[in-house]
């Protein structure tokens, strides 16, 4: 169990980058013209090295781990929808009809749920957990939107939740979320932690129209403005706690955990990615053990991906968060480990390498 | 059975295209904000209407249909790998080696091998079918590829394998192809079809040089200026005959068979949607019922999509062929088939949708 966030930091080492070239030496030696599968070889030649080199790649059994929480920012008018949504919508993910619920399904991923503290009572269910008592964050456009102590205590909830279901057995995680309201804070993370405008990167969410994406893009320049001025400190892990959310907390603790532990995490859609670049402005290794999954239509996201030099799996418009993003880049996942364990080698095919082998 | 091409084209139908504003009715009716599961939306609402509106969708199971052709016009240098490799690669696919045998395994698409002309003789097996006895197309530099009954003969086998295997219960088919040097057929009626220069569009194929690539262009001009020429009927089918190659003119028949007898079918990467193009040259309804799952890194792609009016499902900078785009491509069909049947209502879940159901 990971104690407190400078020994889960500690823990966490990049891959071992050499290991990339001995996948690759592998992945051209199967029968394709070299590279000719892709981002599928990128994938498996980045799983191995998750995994330390082992053969065969096994990323199976899958847990996603969804976090949900309430934000004290929609008084401000920053969201489409009212703040009950995030808790019918629990119920709802829970109940099994949810996007996530019936995209995790089909895919063959266990679903846990972290309720990292929202407006409602958490059903009681096996695969829930309430982590947090406050039923929302501060209104960051006021205050901040949690203390330190929280913060890290969800974090490390997050981190734990990794570390006890890799005692179970799983092997692949991923992550994705519900809260309304929760692309202002994740916007106005990203805004802080790569200095970005918010009149430039702030979006519809979930479906404002035009001129309440000016009046979001401003809320979110208040609490940027009240973070420069009240905040005594200003790294990744108070940045976190002032203007994030309390889902993106736990999200960020699985990221790190995940990292720590040494295996794949799939970073869902903007929310997701969010917490994913607060871990990554902790600890610049989690990058090795990210799999970043799908597009957002938000318009920061553009240059989102640039500040993280990533590039997402998939571009299918969706919007939905929740982790459906995640659940179908595991399908990719799963056939990049299918091509690294099961193709023929040129000699199994007796084919010449010098005739089919090429760049 | 199609008994002959014009039977064939003539049973062609547009799908109801009412039928996307009923899907598109019931996917708003999902608990989601609306629209906000993008494309898969899109395919479910494209699947639902290609099913003529029955509920629950049902896809499975698949069938991959896989031509393999070589091609005369290896001999103008034209290819990176020697012409036996096609003859290899079929041995390996049935063994179970290849990137598609593995990829359609792992998506639960069962394989079916048409060989449509090749150098060699196909191993005795339940999964392939000898459909011709020529070894290879003329050198279409200097000569037709075929002869217009050999190509509706072909035409035939691919639209008579759907048939066939709708019988058995099929109920969602692919195609995708192996046949070395057929990038240059594929340009050749890129070209034509779409009326594209061959020097903008023609590229590496599996791995040429930049001033081989310069060649490859010379000689697919070439070809379009014999068949210019000398050809006397300029019909898309004739430009088939004329400019294509056996497993292409196959897997034209498989989109018109699918067409036809009201089933989807996904459209591998480069050389397979020159077969898509052909078939939609001779009956443009065959759109309603193709998907096409993976963008090419052939520089005339983008075009060649402009001009199709489409935009491909994936883009992992994959350049395989034999169906392995497909085969991912089935996947996030299969996810758009679980959102439309599975996902609760908002009456399910008693949210008010004139809370979350926004525009």
């Amino acid at each position: 169990m990971f104690k407190n966030l400078s020994k889960l930091l500690s823990q966490i080492k990049p891959s071992n980058h050499a290991l990339l070239q001995k996948a690759q030496v592998h992945l051209d030696n199967l029968t394709k013209p070299v590279g000719s599968l892709g981002r599928l070889e990128e994938f498996a030649a980045k799983l191995f090295t998750i995994y330390e080199g082992k053969f065969p790649l096994q990323i199976n059994p899958a847990l996603h781990i969804l976090a949900a929480g309430d934000h004290g920012v929609v008084q401000e008018g920053v969201a489409q929808n009212p703040q009950e949504v995030t808790h019918l919508m629990i119920l709802n993910i829970l109940k099994g009809g949810a996007g996530i619920s019936v995209l995790a399904k089909q895919n063959a991923m266990d679903i846990i749920l972290l309720d990292s503290g929202h407006k409602g009572i958490c059903p009681e269910d096996i695969r829930a957990r309430k982590i947090n008592l406050l039923e929302e964050t501060g209104n960051i456009a006021r205050e901040r939107a949690m203390s330190d102590e929280l913060c890290e205590k969800l974090i490390l909830e997050g981190a734990n939740t990794v570390f006890q279901a890799h005692q179970k057995g799983y092997r692949i995680f991923s992550i994705g979320e519900m809260g309304i309201g929760n692309t202002t804070p994740a916007t106005a993370l990203f805004a802080k932690y790569f200095h970005l405008d918010p009149q430039e990167i702030t979006g519809p969410g979930a479906g404002l129209s035009a001129d309440r994406v000016v009046h979001k893009a401003k809320i979110i320049q208040k609490a940027l403005d009240r973070h420069d001025k009240e905040e005594k400190k200003d790294s990744a892990f108070h940045i976190l706690a002032s203007l994030g959310g309390f889902e993106i907390a736990t999200l960020c603790g699985v990221v790190l955990g995940a990292s720590a532990l040494k295996f794949p995490v799939i970073i869902d859609g903007f929310i997701s990615t969010s917490a994913y670049a607060a871990a990554f402005c902790m600890h610049n290794a989690v990058k090795d053990y990210a799999f970043l999954s799908h597009a957002s239509a938000e318009p920061g996201y553009q240059k989102i991906m640039e500040k993280l030099q990533e590039k997402p799996m998939l571009d299918l418009s969706m919007r939905l968060g929740e982790g459906t993003g995640a659940a179908l880049a595991l399908g990719l996942l799963r056939s990049a480990q299918t091509i690294y364990n099961e193709m023929a080698t040129f000699q199994d095919a007796n084919i010449q390498t010098d005739t089919y082998h090429t760049k």
